[in-house]
């Protein structure tokens, strides 16, 4: 087959049945065949211009002296003087990653390192990926270990981005350390999928005439994504009563007896807050429900559930990479907003609106923590910036690459902060938004100095051709 | 004062009275300004060519997934898949951060940044600044913590270099991460200096027509740097009675009962075979011995201490910034070769000849761990590098800035490392040579590519003229 780009290469597949396998199956052989070529996603470089032999007695010794005891007699100047104040760990104990599961610890780093990636392009940040073998000695995940390896490498960054945790630990680890560490911590998988629910239900509502005080939402799926984007709909002013929460073993009511568990204290709370008018099971449920969002199993919504679901209906459908519900088949059931998970379909509810801005705010107004405060007006920003480029049924959320939206995004965290007293000083919202803007935007114009100066191999497109008749074939 | 660089400035300084005391002063408020504005020494990049949006599916979910089950399945795969085998850990305690002791966890950020840069500059290596706070819970630096948190961050890295940690936990920690550990580890404060000192022993006796078999040795210093360097100097082939250590608290022989403590195995050991002629202190032992190597403290060494050492004698005195003897004094004692770790002085006896080439040696050849041998080998080669640039006793190390001299180090570690089984494949000299000179030369035309397109902010020569007249008045 002749050379494609992969463009090209994912069109033609959508003209071939079974087109959504053979897309996934052709990537995944695509990403073995260029993760091998590029040996890692990510480079460290000097930051600095100076590098002649004279600047090592600034950058290293003598000079270097004055950074450290600088830092001994005052702590915070560790965030100015050194990378510290730029800088995001990624952590995860690789024990549920993406949607593989326990992929043993090293498992994880590719994943880690792209999420380190899109911190840099989206969110112009400085990323670690840091895959810990937090094990006991038996072999079993240990959450208690997971805390002390973040905490003993916080002097090291800025903030963390916990990602791919099994349950409950990823609950223990996130409380422990937002009760116990010493900077602030945020669990994408969680935290993050719940902003950025928030953020497209915000403009599905205003396309659907309807708020977010006078709605009923029903959530398949319970696990981290379900119970915090449960949380920060609560938070941001949905009445908990009117929301309800189901999985695989039924309704979250105070009839559940399995959430004893350490870590589900805040499954607990749900199954005594939510669901008042006491739906037994997501079919119950669904019926009349003004919004569906889904974080549970490939096609586990069916065209009656949403036919059952109230006028100008609203339907996320997040697993991935393939959906509860396809759009096209939850719109002929009635809905009139559909979100997935998938960059190929309308409508992607994606964590990358959230974390690269958030993260970024975080680390620029020097907030100590991440509050659902802070989640909820990421949220507005991402939605007010979806509505700043139009609104449509099949168009609720703003262009990811756009660096603005990040920038906002960072701004309204940064403010948000401020106001809840996480930060030392008043946060200038123009300023936040100049200075994301400006280190998102050095970090595309760096990739294309490197492109330009032909230090990035290109992939072959002869093997993109390849790649895609292997794929085909063996379909 | 009118702008000036740093070179201007520091041969305006060669000029003033106590120029060593005001150098270094004026380096320290330098680097505070400097590293401020830089807001860290390294930036993290995104390494692949494709970053448009569709690529994300191959960088990232759903193709990534292909990576996190590959490594799943067979651990090795982490090491080509991801950035996992051109990555190193720089990591410390911060308990003993070059000259200034304990400056707390953070506080050895500004150095391990240092370091890891040049690790880039120099061995065309990612790696990563970790200081971790391995404090028990009374605050007390724990050993054993930290050998758990390298262990726990082992899957995110090819190698591991330790740093600025005290004695006798630095001690501790190497022999149990090179016991129980999964990637190799590297003791730079010790292994390194040993490996650079020997090399420049190597090229000293040639210089005085002696030979390492032949002559006698004495060690002012047995910290992390002296007894390593007996170590490697046995290793070399030196004959273990004709060396011998002194410290404050006299010279290391069977009478010593001070090393009892855990780590302290080695010392136990050197308090055995070394001193056959049972020198009792500095003073005595020096009389007659053909090389000094001293790593104690400023202006330890005398005048007189070098007149009584043997004809053509060599001295190497380390202590930083301030050595044990300036070179024209021992010179003018009767040295022959007389070596400092000071970049501005002849001689340089500097760990960057040894940790970048040594380190990248280690990951491209996979080697599954840093040998004695190897260091040998290191040494040899940058021996080797400077016999070829022409030796003078004025300069026996070859120009640590030359990408080839760290590759011909990352290519003599390689060899030896599959000479000694510890690599899984033979090792091919010249291609692992070529690889390294790639790899270190790309890093510099990266820096050129972000420098040219104006990413790097550069220091204001203004400013430097200002602190060089706040530095020079407050003298």
């Amino acid at each position: 087959m002749k050379a494609l780009s992969l463009a090209e290469a994912l069109a033609r597949i959508d003209g071939m049945p079974d087109s959504d396998v053979l897309r996934t199956r052709f990537l995944k052989a695509l990403a073995l065949s260029a993760h091998a070529r590029a040996g890692g996603k990510l480079r460290t470089l000097p930051s600095v211009a100076r590098m002649e032999p004279e600047w090592l007695g600034v950058w290293y010794t003598p000079g270097v002296s004055a950074v450290s005891t600088a830092v001994r007699d005052d702590p915070e100047t560790s965030r100015t003087l050194t990378g510290r104040g730029a800088t995001v760990a990624v952590v995860s104990d690789s024990t549920r990653v993406l949607g593989d599961g326990d992929c043993t610890p090293p498992g994880g780093m590719g994943v880690m390192e792209g999420k380190a990636m899109l911190m840099s392009w989206l969110g112009g940040l400085n990323a670690v990926p840091l895959c810990a073998d937090t094990r006991d000695a038996a072999g079993v995940p240990d959450p208690g270990r997971l805390v002390d390896f973040v905490k003993a490498v916080s002097p090291s960054f800025g903030a963390v981005n916990l990602e791919d945790i099994s349950q409950p630990n990823c609950y223990t680890v996130l409380e422990r350390l937002q009760a116990e560490g010493s900077i602030p911590v945020w669990h994408d998988d969680a935290q993050g999928t719940a902003c950025v629910v928030l953020a497209g239900l915000m403009n599905a509502l205003e396309l659907a005439g309807k708020t977010l005080d006078a709605v009923r939402i029903v959530l398949l799926g319970s696990g981290a994504a379900g119970s915090a984007t449960a949380r920060l709909l609560i938070r941001a002013g949905v009445d908990p009563g009117m929301i309800s929460l189901h999985n695989s073993r039924g309704s979250l009511s105070e009839r559940r007896q399995d959430y004893r568990g350490e870590g589900f204290g805040w499954h607990r709370e749900l199954c005594r807050i939510t669901n008042r008018q006491g739906f037994d099971g997501f079919e119950d449920a669904v019926k009349g429900a003004d919004v569906l969002i889904a974080a549970s199993g490939p096609g586990l919504v069916k065209h009656h559930h949403v036919k059952s679901m109230a006028d100008r209906a609203i339907v996320f459908a997040c697993a991935n990479p393939v959906p509860e519900i396809y759009p096209d088949e939850a719109l002929d059931a009635g809905a009139v907003v559909v979100g997935t998970g998938r960059s190929d379909l309308p409508n992607q509810v994606n964590n990358c609106f959230g974390f690269p801005g958030i993260l970024k705010g975080v680390l620029l107004s020097g907030a100590g923590a991440i509050s659902d405060g802070m989640a909820i007006a990421a949220a507005g920003a991402v939605a007010a910036e979806g509505r700043r480029s139009g609104l449509d049924p099949r168009r609720i959320m703003p262009d990811v690459d756009d660096p603005g939206v990040h920038a906002s995004v960072a701004s309204a965290v940064a403010v948000k902060a401020a106001e809840e007293g996480l930060t030392k000083a008043e946060a200038d919202p123009d300023e936040i938004y100049r200075r994301a803007f400006e280190d998102i935007t050095a970090v595309r114009s760096a990739h294309e100095a490197l492109l330009e100066a032909g230090l990035l191999a290109d992939f072959p497109r002869e093997e993109i051709g390849d790649i895609l008749r292997s794929v085909t074939a063996g379909g």
